[in-house]
């Protein structure tokens, strides 16, 4: 059922350049149905966030708008925030946020990627259960994720005592925020156990937001402020076109989360479900299920034919028939108009490649 | 300058299906420009026999003359042969054989696979004229290929004496043919010295391989002698559907090498040019250039981008850019319905693949 006073804003964005040529610029990573559950990420995380709340928006690129309309069709026109262009995560929540408070008053909102995998989703409810309880008694509340591997692909949130808060009874003090560590002080990190992943998930009352981005960023604050004004009346083109491209852009974890647990009042909630930021082929490997006793995994309905071949990802997308010849552990991405063909243990390195094939020109691939 | 009352007999058949996607069924190995020469390998082959003879006739199914003839239009259309069924090598060139008879009278022919890639153009015609002189002689002639290494993907000719023949003074006598050997057998041939590899070329007086062909097959010859007659008049439709189905599937080697060296009528002249049978992709990697210090190659003007990868053969066919990143040693065959990737050291197997394809019901691209 859903919370009361409850709404959910959904930042869709970030180009996932190590999943090319699967994403792209123009079908970006939360499009995609990477977890072959026959929809997409953004879909899943609609379907999860709705029953939660009293209403889902989704804040996108002006260039992703029709297609994330396309595919979110249950979704009402206001529910959807178009940016003319990419200002940072504080400029894109901050606007929903704003716009929120002046459609319902002070409620709590709750800001949750695209493009994230979630499983468990009694303990995603509970965890959220606590977090609006937490914000509800004026704490910046984010959701920590238990490090499950000292990964230096994520920031970490730091934890302290527990705020013995009525309806979160297992939030925390968090102490502060890190960038992505390096790998000795994330095996330090996960050793410690007060240290969780940073999903960037934050859940506060609107006003908490805006008043605390009031002291630190006024000058965004009023600008968020303006457009969020004009956000439901005939001036909305007028006043996004003025006010917009001169909004500073900076993520809500520098502009708030930092500097508000520095003076105490940021919570963290510690989540109980599972997790995963899929940022490239290697990491989605590890979440597809084996089609056979020697590792192959086919993310797709595409005809493979495998002779002596392990421990493959393959990802038919062209329509094309693909024969594998003793080729162990690689990863195939076959799009209409890219190929990919990366040794698993290189799934890092697809980025690079985007980046050679901008310079040669393949615009329209990228 | 051509040599008088010479032709020259190209049977262009073989699927090549360890070549598979690039070739196929309908686009077999000869009509394929696997040199990198921009042209195909019958066009290659044409190129090098017309000047050395007085016609060039091309013996090909029915399904494939349209675009053999479209490769060649240079030639008459009296040049092409249409086989309405494979009956084996014996009766393609048997019947080029005895049309070329029925036009010229007793001439000279001499037969040379479409798909084989020869360097050393002077030298091919020195070895060539040398087995004119012998067929001249009355000798079913062969050429012997210099075997460079234990192949046991050839047939090998035995040679024995030279034959003393004038304008052939490297003639020798052809003492017998072996299938293809195991390794053990192979290493002692190339050991020995006079074992050459049988690469298919037989020159000989039409006169001689019909006569042989009369006492060894008489029904074939029968066949094939009706067919010649009727070949340039309005009945060759008729006697083709009636003869032709019923004729001996049979091996040239088998119906007449093996059978005429036993009596002592075959001569081997021993070719002194550059000679090579691209079975697979790993015989065509290592004929092509490398086009950087980690041995990579590229058939074809498609972009590929290569992220720490050496020893690939990537072969461009869709117009799709293709990215490798950490792959070594692997053969890449892009084409537009057919994808494959093999380790060059399996390039053997690529024919298993063809057969789970088609066993798949992917019948139209194989």
């Amino acid at each position: 059922m859903p919370i009361k006073d409850f709404y959910a804003i959904i930042p869709a964005g970030g180009a996932g350049t190590r999943l090319w040529p699967l994403s792209r610029s123009d079908e970006p990573k939360f499009l995609l149905d990477l977890s072959g559950a026959g929809q997409s990420l953004l879909q899943s995380t609609v379907d999860r966030l709705a029953p939660l709340t009293e209403g889902v928006v989704v804040v996108t690129g002006q260039n992703h708008l029709t297609a994330t309309r396309a595919q979110l069709p249950q979704l009402p026109d206001s529910s959807f925030f178009a940016e003319p262009s990419p200002r940072n995560t504080m400029a894109a929540i901050g606007l929903a946020a704003a716009v929120l408070q002046q459609r319902h008053g002070d409620v709590v909102v709750g800001s949750f990627a695209a493009d994230h995998i979630i499983h468990g989703d009694g303990a995603f409810a509970n965890t959220v259960a606590q977090a609006v309880a937490a914000a509800e008694a004026g704490y910046l509340t984010t959701i920590g994720i238990a490090a499950t591997s000292p990964s230096t692909g994520f920031g970490y949130i730091e934890s302290g005592g527990p705020l013995g808060i009525e309806g979160a009874p297992t939030a925390l003090h968090a102490v502060g925020f890190t960038e992505k560590p390096d790998s000795d002080t994330a095996a330090h990190y996960v050793n410690q156990g007060n240290y969780r992943w940073n999903a960037g998930m934050f859940v506060a009352r609107t006003k908490v937001i805006l008043d605390h981005l009031a002291k630190l960023h006024p000058e965004l604050a009023a600008g968020l402020e303006e457009i969020a004004e004009a956000w439901d009346t005939d001036k909305r083109a007028e006043v996004m076109d003025r006010v917009w491209p001169g909004l500073e852009k900076i993520a809500i974890d520098h502009a708030l989360a930092e500097p508000v647990a520095a003076i105490g009042g940021v919570a963290v909630v510690p989540g109980s479900f599972a997790w995963h930021d899929i940022g490239d082929f290697a990491t989605l490997a590890s979440l597809l299920p084996q089609i056979d006793e020697t590792g192959n995994q086919t993310l797709g309905n595409g005809e493979v034919i495998r002779v002596d071949t392990g421990g493959t990802l393959v990802i038919p997308e062209s329509g094309r028939i693909i024969a594998l010849i003793g080729v162990d552990d690689v990863v195939v991405v076959d799009t209409k108009d890219a190929l990919l063909i990366t040794a698993k243990s290189r799934a890092q390195q697809v980025g690079k490649v985007v980046e050679a094939a901008r310079n040669a020109g393949y615009d329209d691939v990228v």
